[in-house]
This record gives structure tokens, sequence and C-alpha cells, in this order.
């Protein structure tokens, strides 16, 4: 029997073979023909996957976390003032990175956890004081609550700061049209929705932000993180001249280049709809099963991933049940209620099989764990909206 | 016929059909009990390999810059004196990362291109103000030229700064004994002689180093690179306990500990004196060939690669040709004679069969260039101390 488990955390996730393959592939050098005209590619092919079409992309080894402090150390000089529109584990730590870098930081917060702080609010904020920028978190990896980005952007476009997107857990999964909703910077991580495993820093900047970046009166706060040091390598590979500064992590920048492709392959518009359309298969399986959601309701919610309440009598020891009936899950991890509640990812190369394994997992899990439902109850309701 | 052509750069180099496995394997959670395990064990490895049993290592996704700027970031105060021991592109690097956390950089430079500076002139260094720390270049991968660090250490110790060595292309080649010789920080990136694809920084900080870490009166200045942050991640997986700060990059660290396995397999001893015969072979090969190296004198010279100046009448393009015949070789990196030379790597899994190969392509793309040298003298050269 193959013994592999589904990875249905909320990244790394499950990744196609193809991928799989080019990270395995002999190691080229950074300067060699084939490696240039994959980075290249790859290049232009994350402009159409965060439909931006200005966009300046950069990609570097590292973290999400880097994408973050890329950001942040580029934009921020000290003194400047920037407004976190604050959503869970993953606002906080953009305001750490902000901090770091010199910023005044002013924060928005949900009235409660699973909760996003309405646009009224935020414009309040945004009323309140000159901000450059104002950061918001797509999805909030810890609790899946989705904010709206489309809305908070046309609020930063109308007092002039900066709109920065911490996509970790949205950027090919979740739809986000950077240029159309005036986003002027995006970021995100390899092993989320993008597909490829962990260990590329991923980021957009518009023309705005290039700009800003060119006004500062101070050097980048980051060494690795600079812009400045950045932005020459991006361009020569993208002309198809290989340039240094750091080795690009090689097989992973090949294996990016591949997913890239299966993402545009399949359209954005059908990606968005996948996500949505597998997104409320799993939620529906979840609500038969008895269980409530992280986010207080249905706008506040990611297509990304689902983060359930664990049910009546049940605890994270479920979580060791539901592995061994087949699916890795993901605890809680927003402070507050880290215990009460796991996480499921569904998002990149995920399909209805992975989807419908995983309530079957999920329900043996609960099943050992000696919780009454009806067997098939969860299978059932996904189905119906798989169909 | 095969078409894949012999990585002979400086990094990334040529890696074994295991650790590319690895990389190829289908990815799981960064807390899955075959990840938390292999995390573990490479973190163990990592002492064994610097020869540092008392040291902390840290594995971070990024490049060897970024391995330098955790260097800088975590150890550097704004004031700091730092010295930088330069011996070329990487000492000028290193000086640039100091300076952006606050340091005051005075540096010591060799005489010329292709020498190192000497003890006398690094210890009338030390002697003129009060050092934090000083940084060595072990090997510096744009001319080839090896430091004596085991000299320098000591110098360090004797003047109580702290001594950081940036052992990109020296750690699991070139002889390198952290604790014994007082080396408080060595840091190095997979793609070198450690043997694996590109996108991990590697840090083994001694206990000097963290003391003045949590010694440090302002924040550290890049808020990925910090310690605070991933010192308890470090633990937590060397404890075989799972903890988050960023996503690991599961694969490549898969990939680290089947490489870090296979050189303690070998044992260091072993693999400094392969490195050392490897190197004797191809420069002697080189020589018979009627070609000069970058690093002036044998003390200077590094076994981790080899920077020939091209032979009379023959010029960068010879590189196409000897890729043409089969390896992939490096062109050059310092600015002042950058067309006038070019770089072999020959480190990690590189095989007396690779060496003679790499000659033979030479030997094919002299030829072709049409450079007069009796055919085979440089593959008689090199097998002679290859017996």
């Amino acid at each position: 029997m193959k013994d592999r488990k589904l990875l249905m955390i909320p990244g790394p996730v499950e990744f196609t073979p193809e991928v799989l393959r080019a990270m395995g592939m002999a190691t080229t050098s950074h300067i060699a023909p084939n490696f240039i005209e994959a980075f290249g590619q790859a290049l232009e092919r994350m402009r159409d996957v965060f439909l931006c079409p200005q966009g300046q992309p950069f990609v570097l080894a590292g973290s999400g976390t880097l994408a973050m402090d890329i950001a942040a150390a580029n934009l921020v000089e000290p003194g400047d003032l920037a407004l976190v529109v604050n959503t869970g584990y993953f606002g906080d730590r953009f305001a750490a990175s902000l901090e770091r870098y010199g910023a005044d930081v002013h924060q928005v917060h949900a009235k409660a956890v699973g909760d996003a702080p309405g646009l009224a609010a935020v414009e309040a904020a945004l009323e309140r004081a000159e901000f450059k920028l104002m950061t918001i978190t797509h999805v909030d990896t810890s609790t899946a609550v989705g904010a709206d980005v489309r809305g908070l952007a046309a609020l930063g476009r109308k007092h002039e700061v900066l709109v920065v997107v911490d996509g970790v857990c949205s950027v090919a999964g979740e739809e986000m049209r950077q240029e159309e909703w005036g986003i002027d910077l995006a970021l995100t991580a390899s092993q989320k929705a993008i597909g490829v495993p962990p260990g590329l820093a991923l980021v957009v900047a518009g023309p705005r932000a290039l700009d800003a970046f060119r006004r500062r009166k101070v050097p980048v706060g980051s060494y690795y993180a600079d812009w400045t040091e950045w932005l020459p390598i991006m361009e020569a590979y993208e002309a198809r001249r290989p340039s240094y500064f750091g080795t690009p992590p090689v097989n992973l920048i090949w294996a990016l280049n591949v997913s890239l492709g299966q993402i545009l392959e399949e359209g954005m518009e059908n990606r968005f709809a996948r996500h949505r359309k597998l997104s409320g298969a799993f939620k529906a399986a979840i609500t038969a099963l008895g269980m409530k959601q992280v986010p207080v309701r249905p706008e506040v919610t990611a297509n990304t991933l689902t983060a359930p309440y664990y049910a009546e009598g049940v605890d994270a020891s479920v979580l060791v049940h539901i592995g061994r009936a087949g699916a890795l899950l993901a605890g809680g991890l927003h402070p507050e209620i880290k215990t009460k509640y796991f996480r499921i990812g569904h998002m990149g190369a995920v399909t209805a099989s992975d989807i419908l394994a995983t309530v079957g997992a999920i329900e043996r899990g609960l099943a050992e764990a000696g919780y009454h439902f009806e067997p098939g109850v969860g299978l059932a309701a996904a189905q119906a909206l798989l169909l």
C-alpha cells in the first residue's frame, strides 16, 4: 500500500510530478543558457500570474518572511508612517518587520479573532495620519480570514498610500488582480498556491513602489534584501543575460518556471474558479460534520484554506488519527485560540480527489476520536458541490 | 551520446545522485516526523562537518550572501569597529554588509590581486584600534586566493576580537577546524563543497559569537536574519520538536542531511586530503599546459578551485570551446583582471575522473582556439599525481 500521506496543510502543499522532477534535475550553472532561459521566462510569467503587466518581479532564495522583509526594508525609511490592516498572526509579523526598518506602525485590528477590519475603520485610520504605506494580509494563514483586498486597495489609492499585499496564502489561488486593483507590491512564497517546494521569496513591485524605492534618502536597511543589488540582476536575466549578485537557487527556479507554466496553461480565471469550487465543497463537508469555522462570515473567509474549530468533545489529538488515515493537516497557530481549531490547505495543484480523500480521512479520524456522526455525510456534502 | 556537461564552476558544483533524489522527493510538512528527524540530524551533522562541537548551527533559506548578512546583522551594533582581511571581491562584499548594519569598517588589503595580506600587516591593524570583530574570506571565489585562517584566527584570539570566517568556498573541502582554530563564526552556502543545490545559507556560531549577540543593546538590523527568531527554531528541531518562524526549505534540508551524511562517511580528514590531491593534480595540468595562476604563490592558493590566466593568445572565447568539449567553467570575476583569467571549481563530490575529463575538455578547447601544445601533456601531468 502506498504510504505517503496527502499534504493538506496551508503550505507546503501537494506539488505536481513535473515540478518535483525539475527539483531533482542535475543542477547546472547559474549562467548556463538553459538556466538563463528558464529564469527569464519565470520572471515574465510572474507578471502574468500576479496580473501585473507593468510590475517588476523579484525572485530570491528565502522564505515568505523574507518576501515581507523585502517589502519592508526597501519601502520603509526611518520615521515613515505605516498602517497594518491586521487580521491575525501575519499582520503582527508585518508590523514587526516594518518597525525593524524604522517605521512608525499603526494598526487596525479586527473586532475579534476570525473577523477582518471593515473598510470604514480602515478609512478612518487612513484619515488620521499621512501614511506612506499600508499592508494587507490577503489570506491570514493562521485563521483562514480573507481580506477585501480590492476594497482596501481602492482606499489606499484614494489616500495615496502605497498598497502592499502579503499574498503568501493567496497568489495563484485566491483572486488577486495586482495592477487592476491598484496594488503597489504583492508578495508570496513558493510553497503555497504557486506550487513549488519552499525556498523562494517572490515579489512583484509596481511602478509606484519602485519610485518610492528610487527616491529613498537612506540605504535599504537589509543588505541581502536590497533592490539596489537585485534589480539589475532581475533585469539582466529577463533580458536573457546572466548576471551575479547571489547565486540563484537553480533547481527551485527551474521548478518555479515549470509551475508558473502549468498555472498559466490552466488560466488565471479557471484557477480562481477551481479554488472557489474546491473550497466551497470542502467547507460544506466541514459544516455537514458539525464543525464551525474560525472566520466569522463567508465574506471574510478564504478559498485557499479552511480553519475549523474542533467538533464537540474532540481535541488536537484527532490530527494524529487523521494523519494515520492518510491526510496531514495543521494545528492552530493564532495564539488566542491555538488549541481549539485546526487548518487544512487546499490550494495549488489540489484536485477534487484530494478534497474527497481529505474529507474521508477526517471522517475516519473523527470516528477514531469517538465523535458521533453519520459516516459519509461530509463526503456527500462535498460531492454535491463537486458535480 | 550523453549531452550533460560537467559542472566545474566554483559553485554550484556536481552533486551526488542521492542528493538530487532528495531534492526531487515529494515534499512533506515541515512538522512531519520524517522531516523533523532529517532537520535535527542535519543540525547535528553541521557541527561535525564544521568541526565545532560546541557551535550552534543555523540553516536558513537564502544564498551565501545571506549567510554573510546573518553574521553581520547579528554581531554588529552601530559604531562597532570591524576589520576585513580583504583578499578580493568577497572581502569587499563583507565590508558592504558590515557597514550596512552600522560598523566602522577598516580593511587590510593584499599588496596585489592574487596575494593575501600577511599576518604582520593584520596584526599591525589589530593593534591600531579596538575591533569587535574581524572577517576572513577563507577562499576568495573570485581569485582562488586562500587565506591562512589558522594563523589569522590565532591573531584574532590574541587581540580578543570575534573571528568570522566566510567559508563559502571552503567548508567541507578546504581544511578548516572551527573550534580548534578559535573561529567564532563560520559560514557557507549549500552549493559549494557542502554539495547541495543552491538555496541554503549555513552558519555555525561558537559560544563567544552567541554571547556577543546576547549582549546586544539594539535590535538586530535585519528582521529576516535575526537570531532572536531563529535560535529557538534551531534548538527545537535539534531536540526533535517542530517549531515555526519561517517555513524551512524542506527538500533542500533533506538534501543537506543526505550530503552531510556522505561527507561524514568519507571523514573530514579523508575529505581534506582528497581536495588537496585533486587540486594538486588539476593545477599541475594547468602548469603543464603553460598557464599561470592568479594566486601569486602556493601558500596563498586554494584547493577548492583554480584560477588560471588564459594561455598566450587565448581569450575568454575559449570557454565556449571548452563547454562544447564537455565542461562548464567560469569566467573571471575580480574587476581588475576580469577578462584575463577563468575559474574551475573542484570541490564537493568531485572525482579524479571529473578532473581528467575537465583537463581533457580544456585541452580540446585550447586546440580549437588555436593554442599550440602537446596533446595530452595536461592529462599526463594530472595523472602523475592521481596515481
